[in-house]
């Protein structure tokens, strides 16, 4: 193996608790309204379930593309409508939409991305818009050294574009880069355009009864326990 | 005055000394290939010069966008021409001109921008491209939440679309970012763009016999005596 000179993230999920941290949003703004009994989790959950079929709006060509700004904000109308929480007033909308920069790492991610940072140029490789991916590395503590994916590449993973675009701006061949994700999907996507992969299980970003990608499902280049381990395998 | 929430940079000149540093860059060179009577402060004024009229091909759309890398690299060739230095092999210009990668800080800019990364958002706002800037801040300690300009803008400063792109991918509306320059053509492009600005006199950029930007001309929001004086006048 030739180490990387680079090693690009997916975030959502591989470096911070989505979940948790949209369930405490969530419950802030019951809170916040006076709304009870209501589950913020499941909430979360089909928030983030509109993820996928949102972005394939933009991959198809339904529609040119859009911040992931954009589409948080605009699923939230509709996951809100479907809890039956069409009272909650837009500034309150746009607060929560937010919420997506305030999300919490794995604890492991703060310090594995420093070591990983002494050797390595790091930088996300993810679908959130350059706005939302520095205020989230502010919140989390993570040290990128730029903000990579989406947005300069102008689509959404799995894209080949969101890996070569990336891999390209940092001055890189793919094959001297690594994607690091928690999703197998995402690395064989990574792996088909020549990048290194390495697979960090996060068995809890769906909740208790996750069921996908409890394992490595791909011949990727490294599978670690979690950034502390990466960064042990990788030598720093 | 209201408070920015993000401030960008230019950064040849502003933040790093591109003359001292590739005069550095020449004389190792000269060293290595035992060059002598060689005045390597005028061949680094001389590829410096080639700068604007380069990317006024890619403004002018003579050429379509290309890096600074690039541009760097063409220019070589024609400098060491102009100099009678055509023995000059390959890798050794291509390590010449990897040089821009590896140009110091003022003495004020990694003490300031630390000050200034306490209460605002900061990035580079410059012509160059990702891999170049993203190895400048590890070289020069200049602690980017991330890097924009002309790549993301796929365009050269002064168009109004370098400065209009990189505070829309900040997602804040011009008059909440101040650019940064010690060049008042960079500022006056940026005002007249909405957003504020700040003039940062660097009386040695080009030397001794300065003639240009050793004042302020034009209705800027701040004028500071360096990164630490704005970071005062800044609140940090």
């Amino acid at each position: 193996m030739t180490p990387p000179e680079a090693l690009i993230f997916d975030v959502f999920g591989t470096c911070v608790d989505w979940r948790a941290s949209m369930t405490r949003e969530g419950e802030a703004l019951g809170q916040r309204l006076g709304i009870e009994c209501v589950d913020w989790t499941a909430i979360a959950d089909a928030w983030r379930g509109q993820y996928q079929p949102q972005m394939e709006t933009v991959r198809s060509g339904q529609r040119p593309w859009v911040t992931l700004d954009t589409l948080h904000r605009e699923s939230l109308d509709a996951v809100l409508a479907q809890f039956g929480l069409d009272d909650v007033p837009p500034a309150e909308r746009d607060r929560f939409s937010e919420g997506w920069r305030r999300l919490d790492p794995w604890p492991d991610v703060p310090s594995g991305l420093q070591r990983l940072r002494s050797r390595y140029l790091i930088g996300p490789n993810s679908n959130g818009n350059i706005a939302l991916m520095v205020r989230l590395a502010r919140w989390a503590n993570l040290p990128w050294d730029t903000i990579l994916g989406a947005e300069i590449a102008q689509g959404y993973k799995p894209q080949p574009a969101v890996y070569l675009r990336s891999v390209a701006a940092l001055g890189l061949p793919p094959a001297h880069v690594m994607m690091v994700a928690a999703h197998n999907g995402d690395l064989r996507a990574a792996a088909a355009c020549g990048l290194q992969t390495a697979f960090v299980p996060r068995p809890l970003e769906h909740g208790p009864s996750q069921a996908t990608d409890l394992a490595p499902n791909g011949d990727f280049t490294l599978v670690a326990t979690d950034f502390n381990d990466l960064a042990a395998q990788l030598g720093c």
